[in-house]
């Protein structure tokens, strides 16, 4: 069964200098650091060490190929979303990275699929961005797990949703400057180990508790890192819900709800895969690596050899779930 | 086996007045509403409607013997923990809440054991009170999740958990005032059910990076509901120390770290338990309940009993692991 890898992300190479409304300390620009190394630089500060396995798609294409990788989808680091500039900046930032997207995936066609950026924090304009996206070819878009502290299934987004669900697009909900930094103890580095999940669980939860597939349901929402701490959340929820009758007349059952949405597999343990193909089902769950970071799960197919996965759950998780998901 | 429930909570039949020095709009009254029921009122607004279960403890008693538990662990309903207020209204409620909670353990010597609290706002005078409630029998102490914002794993709070070692005294997590809340989408009511084990999986992590068992080897220290999100930040936490020098030489393995501690069962899926049994092994799990309270877990042994248990962990869950954890 061919493999399909639904997080990877990307970083363009180079960026335009910063539009004279954005914020400018917070306008990302690429410095070359000699080899493929490279360093995105915000606000003046190295904020990721990068390689040009960012943008070069040879050396992409060549590592999933060693992978047994077909088909990759492409989203932006996260960080690049801008959902915190000025709107205007934000789409002038969207424009240069979906532009870097599309552009790869002309490169390598059948084996790179785009997800691009919007302005999530204006959302009529990033309802309407969404047509172009549509006409260059791109599967869905990324968002983040947050929208400047907003759930992402806040009903102010809904404008975006009807619009991806008429026009086809899936959305990968991606943890992002998550809440419970001030809870970290210890050393620097833990955020996107133990504040991501969280984020992330409390997005999954806010898409259903908040009826955002009532009013979209044929929308395709997925997200990162197995639905973060949801698969946690989510038996106390059900117990809570099926205990109290407001909540039954405010949602549907969060369990059949959950069971509706996407998720990636990247929780690096084979015993945590099994456990939300048992809350999820397999065919809402994608492999999923986080290309080319040093968190990534390498050789992920490997990975799923070794989860002890039935042969219906591997084909759904290796790649027939995330054709459904994209639209393929 | 004896079953002994850890997680149950009291209020106790009256609140003396609002201390002088007290910002009165958060110091609890009870007010009693006819035939068993009452209503812990705060700020003007009735904050939760209870019964005299609460206090009781002849029907607490009848209720343990209906339902096969030899032992329940009183902790204060978390509200009442009052880290909020100035350090001395927190030790004044501190007192009468012990008082109360020692008043109901002696009435039925054997059955009842107690968890009392202490001004955690004030480590100093936290650490002070811990020889009192020693002295008085009580197994050890409830603390929130947070201490206004603080993770309870933040070295400041070491002076406590070094008496508490000393002294023999467990420490009992429990969510309370979480972060998250807004995050939530939808109707009311959602809190307790998404916020807090949210809450609760950001202290464990705080346990568990910030090295306390490394300071404190002896120290006992649960999490209600089951440890909340840990079960899912874990596996990702896990991953990400393997692959980081800096993060193994700052604390050892989560892994090892998180069966260190200990966890209550309250998790109401089967599933879901063993898949923590998995994660922390079965000797650091321990029956709890959430008495008297809506969301509780009703007939916590039936419930076990339909777990799928091996007779090994069944010991375990239903009492060995809390013999140990309250020092019976």
């Amino acid at each position: 069964v061919s493999l399909i890898d639904i997080h990877s992300h990307v970083v363009p190479n180079g960026f335009p200098g910063p539009p004279s409304a954005c914020t400018c300390g917070r306008w990302p620009s690429l410095e070359h650091r000699g080899g493929d190394r490279a360093a995105v630089v915000i606000g003046g500060r190295d904020f990721r060490a990068i390689d040009d396995r960012s943008w070069d798609v040879g050396r992409r294409v060549a590592d999933m190929d060693a992978d047994g990788i077909s088909i990759q989808a492409l989203s932006p680091m996260p960080e690049l979303l801008s959902h915190w500039l000025d709107a205007a900046s934000a789409l002038e930032m969207a424009h240069h990275v979906n532009g870097a997207i599309a552009g790869m995936t002309a490169e390598a066609p059948g084996r790179l699929v785009g997800l691009g950026m919007v302005p999530m924090q204006a959302p009529e304009l990033a309802a309407r961005e969404l047509e172009r996206l549509k006409a260059d070819g791109f599967a869905g878009i990324e968002i983040g797990s947050n929208i400047n502290g907003l759930s992402p299934a806040d009903p102010r987004f809904d404008v975006v949703y009807a619009e991806a669900e008429r026009l086809g697009l899936a959305v990968f909900v991606h943890a992002l400057k998550p809440l419970g930094t001030d809870r970290l103890v210890g050393p620097a580095g833990l955020e996107a180990l133990i504040a991501f999940p969280v984020d992330t669980g409390l997005a999954v939860a806010g898409f259903i508790t908040g009826g955002v597939l009532e009013r979209f349901p044929r929308l395709r929402v997925a997200f990162s890192h197995g639905g973060g701490a949801l698969s946690a959340i989510l038996p106390r929820l059900a117990s809570g819900w099926a205990g109290n009758e407001a909540l039954r007349a405010a949602f549907p059952s969060p369990v059949e709800t959950a069971r509706r949405l996407f998720y990636d597999s990247l929780v690096y343990d084979p015993t945590t895969l099994r456990h939300l193909i048992g809350l999820f089902g397999a065919s809402r769950i994608m492999a999923g690596t986080d290309y080319p970071y040093a968190i990534r799960q390498p050789d992920v197919g490997a990975w799923l050899d070794g989860a002890d996965l039935t042969p219906d759950e591997a084909i759904s998780i290796r790649g027939g779930t995330a054709r459904r998901f994209l639209g393929l």
